[in-house]
């Protein structure tokens, strides 16, 4: 925790939706909070001093979904050769890993120390768990948060990339990653992956029904079989009361329906507050209409999903050109659809994931990012260089790079 | 045209799809050409040297779709007020355009010079004509061309946004607008915006045939009304002759097919010579399959289109992020449809607008960007800042920002 008292001077700070950023406001920072944001402020003794020179603030970056196990990040690069469908793409992910000898702490600690270069000091990381590896990469990420703890929170979900399969060897895998410290379980595509409809589910609720822990299943499914995925989770939510610790991420299908379909099924989420991660997908996958799931009270947020990894190379990693892909995938023109898209990298993130971050006022942790921008609105357009990154007060990354070992 | 003979050493160089860059090249430029590349060269006399150190060397990028004279680009930041439609964003432009006292020749300047920094040395603009502005917009971007013949090439398009109209008004300033300098005839949605499915084609056809010029032509029309205008297109362009000379810009309606339907029209597209324009859609537009238009012999080309207007605000006129989100947007992961997406903003647009760009080989033009990437696909995924950006042999821009003026 920073000792240090800082002042930013002349800085304009985004608070939330329709706020035309002041033009000039300064910042107290102490014990690595926001003490106080005004007009003027006179600068405390001993204090240091940061002239923001009309640089936009935003709260620092939460990114909600990620892979930090699996990346190729820093890697040569690595031309991608998976098949379209999602077994054909887990298939070579693992032929892959394997023959790259891949490490999964030096590969989540590479791409992690990237990701805070872009502003990102929160990261929600999926972390593959199965009778294959094991709790190895659960193990691995858990190193790197405790490497990077000085510069990035993280939250693992226990993630049965393979299924839960027929026997108790990966439901009692992901029971133990719990006791070792992952937030959330996860899941993929029950029906598909598992080849019966609710069996993975059953198993993945049982879970967090008895640890407390979070659910957050990727539902990649389109159709009918989504659509029963869909159902079967609002079910299981509402019958073991766990609204409000429920994710499904990606829901794909949502996006296949007309609206006389969609809005009683957005009503059904919305009872169960059950959360939806849409990365703002391409490659002709349907989305889930963003804008219209938070009209109707659905909690939205996003994540930068796989970053260069065998799944994908199309991502940088970085959330402020993610809030541009979600606000250009879903049109979002308007200056509150982009802020949308900003919040769902940032305050509405926070928000699913439980933890203090993502806004800008007094009190708040000084997870701060600076670029050049006059609003929010245009960050997310324009999705600018970051000139600097702060976490709890202390300056972390300049330009892009990171900034020497703080001094505490 | 440049004098100085520069040699730049150590460079990764992409000369076309499948092409891993070799390690290192040496490059010569003389008299605003490539004269020479291989492994080694030795420096000629009085050559400046550029050390490359491993950067990898692209084309300058060709941005085929822009709309210079109507951008906000360097105000202040502007709301987007349009509603959806095509009709209702042509009425909020024009309103918008009129408070803000707008001028199409400082608005075409600041945005082209903001396009060299990022790595586009030939643009393609359509620039409305009509009874309302007649050929002010024409002539404002003519003296932009004039004022940027140094750092950039410009081509352009009479486009009559508000259509052609019932009298002969519009199409007497398309003809104007040819003799005047503009390369191509625009057009626009000829059955929603002129009320009549051929009326618009025959009267821009019929200026094409007889003054020889190039059409390009918007088609954002959906379904069977988009089906019936580029069913016209294709009749009127094997009619008249004009094979080659077409293009058919977004053509939305081509994303809806299924391939029962695509593929006897794509080849009927391929034997008109009909290229296609995508900019990789987004806000739910259906996309132009673009690897399937490729492989059917459509010649496909992108450009940004408008940047930062009335329109919408999402788009930075990033051309190798536009390449990225043509990639996104259509699925494109594995190196050659990366590649085909950097052709796109490259070589297959130069070839589209006929012009000498787009490749770097021996004899061609010293139209060079640099950016950090080991190969042309980790380029497109990651569009990393430009390094440096040369034209006809004179370094134009480093880091983002216009180099000071050549010595000549």
């Amino acid at each position: 925790m920073a000792r240090q008292t800082t002042l930013i001077r002349g800085a304009r700070v985004w608070t939330g939706v329709g706020d035309t950023p002041a033009r000039s406001l300064d910042m107290l920072v102490e014990g690595g909070r926001i003490q106080a944001l005004e007009a003027r402020l006179s600068t405390p003794p001993g204090a240091q001093v940061i002239d923001a020179d009309g640089l936009l603030l935003l709260p620092a970056f939460v990114d909600g979904h990620g892979h930090l196990d699996k990346t190729l990040w820093g890697r040569p690069w690595q031309p991608h050769s998976a098949g379209p469908t999602v077994a054909e793409r887990i298939a070579n992910e693992r032929s892959l890993l394997a023959r790259l000898d891949h490490s999964p702490q030096a590969g989540s600690e590479r791409l992690l120390r990237h990701l805070v270069t872009r502003g990102t000091t929160t990261v929600r990381s999926h972390v593959d768990v199965g009778t294959e590896v094991g709790l190895s990469h659960l193990h691995a990420v858990l190193a790197t948060r405790e490497r990077c703890a000085d510069i990035a929170t993280l939250q693992l979900v226990a993630f049965p990339q393979g299924g839960v399969g027929p026997g108790a060897g990966t439901l009692d895998l992901l029971d133990n990653a719990v006791l070792e410290g992952a937030e959330a379980i996860g899941g993929v595509d029950p029906a598909t992956i598992d080849g019966h409809p609710t069996a993975q589910l059953d198993g993945v609720f049982a879970i967090a029904s008895r640890r407390g822990c979070a659910l957050d299943l990727h539902l990649h499914e389109l159709g009918e079989t989504g659509l029963a995925a869909v159902d079967a989770i609002i079910e299981r939510t509402l019958s073991l009361g766990l609204a409000g610790r429920v994710v499904i991420s990606h829901a794909f299908c949502l996006g296949e329906l007309a609206p006389d379909r969609l809005d009683p099924l957005l009503a059904r989420l919305a009872k169960a507050d059950i959360a939806i991660m849409s990365h703002g997908p391409g490659g002709g996958w349907p989305r889930p209409p963003v804008r219209r799931l938070a009209e109707h009270g659905v909690r939205v947020f996003c994540g930068s999903d796989g970053v260069r990894d065998a799944w994908s190379p199309l991502n940088t990693g970085d959330m402020l050109e993610r809030a541009y892909l979600v606000a250009y995938v879903n049109g979002l023109r308007d200056d509150a659809g982009l802020e949308l898209a900003l919040q769902m990298a940032t305050s509405r993130a926070a928000d699913v994931l439980g933890i203090e971050a993502g806004t800008l006022e007094a009190g708040a942790p000084a997870d701060i990012v600076a670029v050049q921008a006059e609003t929010a609105a245009e960050a997310v357009a324009a999705h600018p260089p970051r000139c600097w990154v702060m976490r709890r007060g202390q300056i972390i990354a300049r330009d892009g790079h990171a900034a020497a070992a703080p001094q505490t």
